[in-house]
């Protein structure tokens, strides 16, 4: 196990952005304490490491908060040095980042669209979603990861739409996962999900459909304004 | 001037991402080829560099197209190590991309919704931004710029801000920039404008609100779906 002081995750089960921390303290090997965090009654400790938006992750590394899933992993790769996740060369660093990036501001809104839509809005979100997703089968043709032979930055980033996308289509009821539409895209997935780090440290799948079923019934319920 | 290949950049003279990149690159000395793309008709070279989005800024370093302000700003500032944009100790790299991130996240959506936002729902909105900026103003106490002394990261991303803001309070009739409700944050601005290379490298005002006069009423009167 790598040290480099006193290492805690305020996490939540559920969570992809959590579970991409995990990822990569696993991958390092750093000993780290979990705690995990009532979303409905957050802890005194959460709001006072992360006033901003109160939200998990939060890494408290020698007792200093870094917040955002993303800069989190950075910062992991830039204090514990071993068995690297971002590449070395800039060019790269910058294509892993666009990848990140990419996540962040087209998947995650794509998958979130059709999550909620209904009707006439599904059809056009579907269409959107797989738009998004060919980019994706795009980069990846010919490769096991997106980096090449090992999982890296953007691995871990894009690696929630290896499981929570399918949780997803179960819950919503809808279907992109198509391996003749998106062959490497899927089999990216495929090679995401054996990697042993990933497979020990996803969360139990019935449990998380029935997490989202709720979470997406409440959110249907609720007023609109 | 730094040399270090061939660099081009694709931009668009209103847009504040764009403008943050060439901040970047002047801070650092570094030549480079502006090249002006037409939004509404966009050309062969900005759809061949960036397939996935389309759009600008692209920068082309010896061939290879960077893509994301912020992930071009990284790249730059890897590439080219003279007169370092973020800091080296990993925690304060983490600070920066974290306020980067909140920029991105928060205060870019925060704004939009401002802009385009009438009756009630403005209301709503600019208590929104009012909060949003709140933080700013806080992370700003007793400080010139977010790193200190000196304008790195942050300043380069949030910079947007110190203009844009501005343009849109007069464009869309509303005010949040009270330097009695946002003492440090308003401060900043006045520091920021004054750093010569931003200074020297701002859109011309008066155009840049007839630009965004005519972007607000062409988004307002569009058929909503």
């Amino acid at each position: 196990m790598a040290s480099g002081g006193e290492v805690k995750l305020f996490g939540m089960w559920a969570s992809p952005a959590v579970r991409r921390v995990e990822w990569a303290l696993k991958l390092k090997g750093i000993e780290y304490e979990y705690i995990e965090e009532d979303i409905s009654n957050k802890s005194k400790d959460l709001v006072k490491y992360n006033p901003i938006n109160k939200q998990v992750p939060v890494l408290l590394h020698n007792g200093k908060p870094i917040i955002e899933s993303l800069v989190i992993i950075e910062y992991i790769d830039e204090v514990w040095k071993h068995n690297p996740i971002l590449p070395k060369d800039p060019y790269e660093r910058a294509m892993a980042r666009f990848w990140a990036t990419y996540s962040e501001d087209k998947c995650r809104g794509a998958v979130r669209e059709v999550f909620f839509a209904e009707g006439e809005k599904r059809v056009k979100a579907i269409k959107c979603l797989e738009e998004t997703l060919r980019a994706l089968d795009e980069e990846l043709k010919g490769k096991k990861f997106f980096g090449g032979e090992n999982i890296g930055f953007s691995d871990l980033v894009l690696g929630w739409m290896a499981f929570w996308l399918g949780v997803s289509e179960e819950v919503a009821s809808f279907e992109v996962l198509d391996p003749k539409k998106f062959p490497w895209f899927t089999s990216w997935i495929d090679n995401f999900l054996k990697v042993p780090v990933i497979k020990e440290n996803l969360p139990p799948r019935d449990k998380t459909v029935e997490f989202f079923h709720s979470y997406r019934r409440l959110h249907l319920a609720a007023p609109k304004c």
